[in-house]
């Protein structure tokens, strides 16, 4: 192949979509597996949802929430059990019919997800208020048949996920279970991933089915379209009712309990090849970075290789026992020019050079993969680069959030934002509050309400389409 | 609910295998789904698999495997591309034949094990010896139709394991592979899970379909039931032909590649309830238990309430601050005597109690899940804790291996064969290494060659069937 071949040959600027496949495909996140719709994560890939995983369990179990396992399988009759959430996910719905020879007598559907089988559970395991709050996550996959075109991350017929569910008491305590989550979501992906997220309310339209409310993080990308990076639903007492979770209270008497669910999946790895990635390939936050740092040894001589080699052994020593994640490479066949190239493509956020003039001087040249810049370092400066790492994951979201600002709007009237959607990005606008207008605002211009932001409040606005007194200022955008 | 039916109510001595599903059931570590053959694992159930998963990631780390994410769904013409390995796992395998209302073109099989599916992609990426070996493993479940009863952990149509997929330039390094990873599933399972285990081949009639040779490791379970506890697969070139899986080798010539294959369960949790557990409940190895010392405190009076708490938080913080899972039963509406049973119940390897006379004698109460000892502690070497449960964990792991041998004989003809293989254990017998004979002696005593152990020699004997010349001294056993 030759080096056009291997790096990234489209521009972000111009064909983004192609620029994002290629990103994923070269970098060796992720590949197509056999079946349309379906990808395999290689390492590389898999790495950042393990780091994010992590870092999600020790959060989750902070707030007294632990794991446990679902089968996939759940026979059509518990899906149907709650109704709008069955007709919601039906269409999506992969069906088993067959084991070996054998037809099934119940159809059995992959999980689209686990609210109607995870409830018969719990059901069962409720019987009083001591039971509760009952509290668990599953991480698994998902399958919901998709009909478009396949996007790493982004649109697969299967993906990862967790799924969280919760069953408490009363509802004020499910309602700040919801929020608690939520904030937890938003803090993750800020702090982790370097993207700025907006939370609040779904439109009752755009609502998980079954849910009384659902809050969301919605994050904007490059292209202008918006991402829904998480979603956190009060379920109230919708799926209780029909499952029974029902508990004996202090005064004995039985009651329905409060339920909320949760989730986010691997769309968040799409979401940061996105945001950060630039025409040079994947660019990763320190933070999720499965290499953090790559040593690349420059040396011409046998002389100078055993020089240079001996400095590179002491810096990987240190920079491992601070718990860097640290790689040297020492492929032999390869210059040092293809070497940054794969390693530039590959987004490690911190590259450092050594060569024979390097010792002499006895520094080292650091090149920061997110802004391309160059520094040297001195040998006795090594230890530095915690912090430098430190400042390459605060800097790379708070460029991201200048982005985003850069494509957010607040907008006046219909024209200006039938003008505005065309380059996409996050429309501020008033709304009246009914699913008319929303429907109408869709159908003619292909954007929906992303998110009501909480700190939406009811000003003295007209909504933008029917001009009747605004409740509230969502969110418009066309969405991934 | 009185407190027998909380508790355990059949001897282990006495139905080994109702005992086995009570103590899966009351200890909360998991419970039947709606649809038959699939169980949901509880938080204390999935706690354990992490724990494991855990160890095991370090551990392949260390070894250079990293993990990836494979689909669930593969197409029936990819199953089938070995002819061999489609027919053994056929009449097993769950096919999607819809999604939604639409049907689908090729029926998908949800993966009874990626080997098709892995090397597919393993052949898209690997090209040149640069790329070899390639070592990936994933964590997943697999699927394979169960018609006899469900047995929770054993017995499953769905479960939870890990499937590990190298690649290699050569047989040699990957029969090394093989070992390697042989190895590390016995000292896991061994230090881990306090269970000893045989390792050796699996006879070709028992092998994996479509390995050359399937490597195995093998306990003996209380009731003198064999289980399979992990196995280790030579594949040869026996996939990397039919997928393709080649690499231009440093001449540039192109070589079929080596590979192997491997993998182990969530029976390794059946295994350990087997094992440890007694007439009380279950019995947890400290490494793997999800809270290794349960503190109950005692009192009467508000003021002896007091007194003891502060030192109970005392406690806590020091053990906790050894890393230690601790726990404290505060519950106010239960007794000393409820809480103790309910925690052997689950199996907690310490229980610490303290009242306001042990606080007179600065003490405390040890009291020791897996042997039932209780020893008085000074309040000045509570540090001493953290050897105690060391020490539990290698003494339980002596006990089993005395028990393991006490299950285990040297079997000189068939007729004393037929009549101990009644009562179950594991048998050594001679066998001249012919199928026939290893048939016959299944159908006629339900009894297969479980494992070659590796230190079998050719020794002098005769095939205790055929009485032909012997070749190895398999251990016989009847099996899960």
């Amino acid at each position: 192949m030759s080096k056009e071949e291997i790096g990234i040959t489209v521009s972000k600027e111009i064909d983004f979509s192609e620029w994002y496949t290629q990103v994923v495909l070269k970098a060796k996140l992720a590949d197509y597996a056999p079946v349309k719709g379906l990808i395999v994560l290689r390492p590389d890939g898999y790495s950042i949802w393990e780091s994010l995983k992590t870092t999600f369990d020790r959060k989750f179990l902070k707030n007294g929430i632990r794991n446990g396992f679902l089968p996939i399988l759940i026979p059509e009759s518990l899906l149907g059990k709650e109704q709008k959430h069955f007709a919601g996910f039906n269409p999506e719905v992969f069906w088993v019919t067959h084991s070996g020879e054998n037809v099934l007598g119940d159809r059995l559907a992959l999980r689209p997800t686990s609210e109607t089988l995870a409830y018969t559970m719990y059901s069962k395991w409720i019987q009083s208020w001591r039971d509760l709050p009952l509290k668990i996550n599953f991480w698994n996959t998902a399958l919901r048949a998709e009909i478009k075109a396949t996007k790493p991350f982004l649109r697969t017929s299967e993906f990862l996920w967790q799924e969280g569910h919760t069953v408490h008491a009363n509802q004020e305590e499910a309602e700040n279970e919801v929020m608690k989550i939520l904030e937890i979501y938003k803090n993750t992906v800020e702090d982790e991933l370097a993207i700025p997220v907006v939370t609040g309310k779904k439109s009752e339209k755009e609502k998980f089915v079954g849910a009384v409310y659902t809050t969301t993080m919605e994050a904007i990308m490059p292209d202008g379209k918006a991402l829904q990076m998480g979603t956190s639903h009060f379920l109230g007492q919708n799926f209780s009712v029909p499952f029974e979770v029902k508990f004996a209270d202090k005064d004995n008497i039985e009651q329905f309990a409060w339920q909320t669910s949760w989730g986010v999946s691997w769309r968040l790895i799409g979401a940061m090849i996105m945001v950060h990635g630039d025409d040079k390939g994947l660019v990763l936050p320190p933070k999720v970075a499965p290499i953090q740092i790559v040593i690349v040894p420059i040396f011409k001589s046998d002389d100078s290789k055993e020089i240079v080699f001996k400095k590179v052994n002491e810096i990987y020593e240190e920079l491992e026992s601070k718990q860097i994640r640290v790689h040297i490479d020492d492929r032999v066949e390869l210059t040092p020019g293809y070497k940054f190239n794969d390693w530039e493509l590959k987004g490690v956020p911190l590259r450092i050079e050594i060569g024979p003039k390097d010792i002499e001087k006895e520094q080292i040249v650091l090149a920061k993969r997110y802004n391309r810049e160059k520094i040297n370092l001195n040998f006795k400066e090594i230890e530095k680069i915690v912090t430098i790492l430190d400042e390459i994951q605060k800097d790379m979201l708070k460029i991201a959030k200048i982005k985003a600002k850069e494509n957010t709007s607040i907008i006046s009237n219909y024209t200006e934002f039938k003008s505005k959607i065309v380059k996409g990005g996050f429309l501020y606008a008033y709304w009246c509050g009914k699913v008319e207008c929303e429907t109408k605002i869709k159908e003619e211009t292909g954007a929906d309400i992303r998110v009501i932001p909480f700190e939406s409040k009811n000003t003295d606005g007209k909504c933008m389409y029917c001009q009747e007194q605004s409740i509230t200022i969502p969110i418009f955008a066309r969405g991934y």
